[in-house]
């Protein structure tokens, strides 16, 4: 398969031209979203979808996320990442394969209706966590374009994947909330340098290949400048897989915990990795013949049928 | 001298009650803040001053402060520090004493005038520095009450201190700015644990004793709540020695620069130190017979005179 977004190949970071819708379903009055909202994703790369859950499905996804994270022995060894230096855990992956509850959130209507209409196609998840960013001692998460990595290291061959981090703890300004580069996700900026076998075990932990420069990355910056939304439990932060972001640390007592589902377009299925031999294991890019969610809709209050 | 706030003697942390005043004067038409402003001091232990500096005047200390990062080499080696694991320059200090800009700064009459009516003495300045926040990778500083350190570490007898952060560059919510928890400075919180001598050599890299703990900073934060006041480079952020605040790190390319100001009040000159027996340097923490400022108004675009 043609790479049209090759990177790590040169020595020298460039931008280069999206070639990919953002919004990929025209817009009509049975969208799950507003007008000014498809609008405002397709301009910025990202929505903010308030209240979708109500106070009595955030405090059942809570337990659940409480029960995940009090038994990590209990989830498969690989898919529990701890923060470096410590053992604190930081994410959990493949969450939808591994709680009813967190794939019957998956399947949620709200969520997987709204990502079928914006990448026009039906989906399936590539990627899931629980992240949980503890209060005190969070570390940051630099700067990035989740797509680069996608299409590097597991073979996304386009841009028609998307983002959604349901809040599970209140996103303050304080706590090391998602940052956002609001319209950077038109360009593709390519990075520097060759990747290494198996980099996905440390970059779990912190990344150092697939890494924009600093030139780029203040450029960006000072021309679309930095967003990060704040919002209640039961919000929804919604991004292009090519947006730039990153998060500071944490240093508040408040832990900053989200559900994070990664849908993309049946049609984009992963193909052989464009970067590295290897592609990275299933429990962070879903391989092989995807299977399609079929939206559930009704309140998110017991655990999906077997 | 008998030891009114002891600190790092027992095993557990807890508060005990400020024996100081907040606002030392009584005040009257003639003080230089306003009354709701010495009212909301007192309350919150921070005042934000805006606009004190003209753009001119911001131009003239961006220009110093540029002149001191780019030649550390002129700087007595001490007083320059560095990023932990990195030769990136976090802070210098004593800047008062180094570059006649910044001794003039710490004479103006907006900043001295203010310090002496707050701390209802003639004021010193007990401690100054440069900080930088480097854009891209700047560090946090964890939690921590200034007085508790100059109490324990230098010998400051009682709580008639404050420090003034002159911003040089734009404090965003998302460049690391200085958080506070307002109302955290009406109590005295101990810290558990005896400070190894010459402690203040990786300190001011990185804190490891006279550390809050954490079950007593999440009581203060839920309690009080979070403030990380933003301004624009000529505001001045005002706090007092015992409020508890720190920072979260910094991945924007935005970096974050104060010129920072300690004044002490004339009467509270230190003492030997509380709880190590051999006191800090000069270049932290200004000993001796203290030399009372004598506050120069006017504009500063030109050097003191020698």
């Amino acid at each position: 398969m043609k790479d049209i977004y090759p990177s790590r190949h040169a020595a020298m970071a460039e931008f280069s031209p999206r070639l990919d819708p953002v919004v990929h379903s025209e817009w009509n009055e049975a969208a799950p979203i507003g007008a000014q909202q498809a609008e405002q994703f397709e301009r910025d790369g990202y929505l903010v979808l308030e209240d979708m859950f109500s106070d009595e499905e955030v405090a059942f996804l809570q337990a659940e996320a409480g029960k995940l994270l009090a038994d990590p022995a209990a989830l498969e060894a690989e898919t529990v990442i701890t923060e470096p230096g410590s053992r604190e855990v930081r994410s959990i992956f493949a969450i939808h394969a591994q709680s009813r509850v967190l794939a019957r959130l998956a399947a949620d209507e709200r969520l997987a209706g709204v990502a079928r209409f914006l990448l026009g196609d039906e989906v399936y998840i590539h990627q899931s966590r629980l992240n949980y960013k503890p209060g005190f001692q969070g570390r940051e998460f630099y700067w990035h374009s989740d797509f680069e990595t996608w299409h590097v290291e597991d073979g996304m061959p386009r841009m028609r994947a998307l983002s959604m981090s349901v809040l599970l703890a209140e996103n303050t300004p304080h706590n090391g909330p998602l940052m956002l580069i609001p319209g950077s996700h038109r360009a593709f900026l390519t990075c520097v340098g060759a990747t290494p076998e198996d980099h996905y075990r440390t970059s779990l932990k912190k990344q150092e290949y697939g890494v924009p420069d600093e030139d780029s990355l203040a450029e960006l910056a000072h021309r679309h400048g930095i967003v990060a939304p704040t919002g209640k439990p039961g919000s929804v932060v919604i991004f292009d897989c090519n947006v730039m972001h990153g998060s500071n640390g944490n240093i508040t007592p408040f832990p900053r915990a989200n559900a994070f589902l990664v849908y993309n377009a049946v049609s984009n299925r992963l193909a052989a990795p464009f970067g590295v031999e290897r592609p990275r294991p299933e429990f962070v890019a879903t391989r092989g013949e995807p299977r399609a969610i079929a939206p559930i809709s009704g309140l998110l209050l017991e655990e999906a049928p077997a």
